[in-house]
């Protein structure tokens, strides 16, 4: 069993391109980070991109926490107006910009007034109108955001933001929390211009880890930036399935933020002709964008809170896609998987018994993922259909059991444990059932993850 | 805020009766429990409880799971065969046997077959047809149960059983696998013979809690006994919405096991007229079942794995009892919450965004607490109502948080860790939005459980 490869468009299966893990900005925008002291570390905590030629297609997916934070009820109203669909998932934008230090989240109506402010202050700084402007915060939950050291630090910013990958790798360390690495991935694919001559559009994301600067909420903000051309709702159309495959399948600690939150800005600046709902020049940037979310959830799940190893899990022979990742995301959401990972035990009855408790993603993700309204309403949070007796198991390439055959197998579990013994272990379970294939990437639980969530003062 | 009393009859508000955490049999029992070997260590490991005047009522709630163990899918057949009634949640039993050390399951049709030849066995030592026997287990996944001992522990237990108060609590000892107490609870109440004359009724529960004996699944197992006279299907309708309120509001780590069982006997030896479906004496044996599962369920959070601390969360002022339940769950269940109490942090923002996380029930247990069939269904699993405005928090008594009045409040951050650094920690959210109550039970994330679930050598 190989790693699967999702498809980005339901039934026709789709290599994802190769993705790299660097900073490469895509033609159409400025971007750079600096340190306005919000953190009291001294560390960079504000980001901003901008666009260098008028307003972007923009899409989003966000938190379906009640207590969604300031920002992302700020950006879902942006999207809105911008785009007069209610549903605040696309629309226009010139500038975003994402604050560290305190999440602006349980702060009520003065939270609310902080964050139109910053909107201003950043439409002001850009020459864009309020409504245009995307936010994005995390921290601590509950405290006020410093207005006068974002205002100083916008007007600090502008003159600093760069179209080069300096200025988005400069981006990408400001998004930072207490994350161990800068979190970047790019890709580039070919799509053609109005004239049918290829054209290389570059597909890039920056994005903050899973962990916590004074240990708070887990919050996940990734930024994907491109300067292929789609309309916002042809954006959001390929953001959403490509997000509900790669950001939706990753677990830390089970912990679903107040402020998640994943953007797609289109610059359309590669010259490449804008993609048409459903054509294959979508499907091509769909798998771009996927590209991107997954890579970015790896790097995310792999450098989660006390974490020292990457899980994942790799679903096949599911009756459907949905199920398949369903089961993904149980088997790397236990805590008991998590904890037999840190101790590199391949101890394959809590992986089934996570697989058995499989439950269907929530009807949103459901949707965003290809289901009709109708059958997500039906079948979120039903149990995945599973059958002890078709299914297969092998943890970090070794068979551990085979319910085709009476169930479990003799192996080599000192071999077993060595293997274990790696920065990934991937988990394989193939389900006998159809061909439904998914994935899913958490990351081991250990003492530190313990320590340092409970082992300070606030 | 006070401890919710959550009512057995939906509508009608009921105080619990008191308990105590004693052995106490009813009558019509005999019990006992001994070491047959099954346990390396050598403790007890096989309990058994039978009836002394023929067939007791019985119902029994068991795990969701989709790999649900040999001795689960064996239950359900003889009480489906002994009620006639497929949904195998009630019927007729003379003899309930428990093993720990193996959980018998994933073992494919061999294991099946094991349980069968146990309850054979059963039914020939205690006189009784083999469909009357009711099964539990706890232990590793993925191992054969040892025939051999389990045979000859029955020869040997069989002339130990007693109707005392010593042979149940032998029994609950051999519940045990790593609890580390013995978990017992009784309460009595009134109930009125065939002349109306009021007659004492004992109810009694025993359990293990959720330790791990060779660390793999934890398993909530519990056998209650009462001396009451009901049918079947009237003790399946009390049993189902008080599990509901109480074993289903009890979450250690968020691994549901493949072996949990809960099953409720009732001898009619208490000289009481069988209780009416619908009438005020199914209210109070309702409440009776309610408490001593309420309690249990309490014992077992705070000696969950590597516990040091029970976690209340008690919601008040909700759309209705489902979604207060359902917030109660997703605050004991977030690992952020329950590290931070293991830190005795009074950290309200952990606990806003789990609650802003809560989904509601599956199906089967919104059904169960009084749901219709088709509210469950559309309702199953959909988030819980919240209005961040209208939210209150106290944590252990201090206020931390008014929605009403703009959010954090200021207190006696000292005062409130001092007053976390308790046995048990309860967490009061008034939602402001109806009269929906609900509680659920968990415990602090330690160290010790990340330990004792990676450091071991299987």
């Amino acid at each position: 069993m190989t790693v699967a490869r999702v498809s980005p468009v339901p039934g026709s299966p789709t290599v994802l391109p190769p993705v790299e893990r660097r900073s490469a900005i895509p033609l159409g925008f400025r971007a750079g980070g600096l340190a306005t002291g919000i953190k009291a570390s001294g560390r960079p905590d504000l980001a901003v991109a901008v666009t260098t030629a008028g307003p972007a297609a923009a899409a989003a997916v966000f938190t379906p926490n009640s207590f969604a934070a300031a920002p992302v009820r700020l950006s879902k109203a942006h999207l809105a107006a911008t785009s007069g669909d209610p549903r605040g998932g696309f629309g226009w934008a010139e500038a975003v910009i994402s604050t560290s230090g305190s999440a602006n989240a349980a702060t009520g109506a003065a939270g609310d007034a902080d964050q139109r402010r910053i909107a201003e202050l950043l439409a002001d700084a850009t020459g864009t109108a309020v409504d245009r402007t995307l936010h994005l915060s995390t921290g601590v939950i509950g405290t006020r955001l410093p207005l006068d050291k974002v205002a100083a630090g916008l007007t600090a910013i502008m003159p600093t933001l760069e179209a080069t990958d300096a200025g988005l790798e400069a981006a990408a360390t400001a998004l930072r929390t207490t994350d161990s690495v800068t979190k970047l991935a790019t890709t580039t694919v070919e799509l053609p211009d109005v004239d049918g001559r290829p054209v290389t559009v570059t597909v890039s994301g920056i994005a903050k880890g899973v962990g916590m600067i004074h240990p708070n909420m887990a919050t996940m903000l990734s930024i994907v930036l491109t300067d292929a051309a789609a309309e916002p709702e042809t954006l959001w159309s390929l953001l959403r399935p490509a997000a509900a495959r790669t950001w939706d399948q990753l677990s830390v600690d089970g912990d679903t933020s107040t402020n998640d939150t994943v953007f797609v800005l289109a610059s359309g600046q590669s010259g490449a002709a804008p993609v048409r709902p459903g054509s294959s020049e979508a499907a091509v940037l769909g798998a771009a964008i996927e590209t991107i979310g997954r890579d970015l959830a790896r790097q995310q799940a792999a450098d989660g809170e006390g974490a020292a190893t990457l899980i994942t899990a790799v679903v096949t022979g599911a009756a459907d896609d949905a199920s398949a990742r369903a089961v993904a995301r149980s088997v790397v959401s236990s805590s008991l998987v998590k904890a037999a990972a840190h101790g590199r035990d391949p101890n394959w009855g809590r992986i089934a018994g996570a697989a058995g408790n499989a439950r269907l993603a929530d009807a949103a993700v459901l949707e965003a993922a290809g289901l009709s309204a109708r059958e997500a309403m039906v079948r979120a949070g039903t149990p995945a259909v599973l059958d002890p007796d078709c299914l297969r198991i092998a943890i970090a390439g070794h068979a551990v059991f085979d319910g085709t055959t009476g169930g479990p197998l003799e192996f080599d579990r000192a071999a077993a444990r060595e293997a274990m013994n790696a920065p990934e272990v991937v988990i394989a379970l193939d389900l006998g059932l159809g061909d439904g294939i998914g994935e899913a990437f958490g990351c081991d639980l250990t003492e530190t993850y313990v320590i340092e969530n409970s082992e300070y003062t606030t």
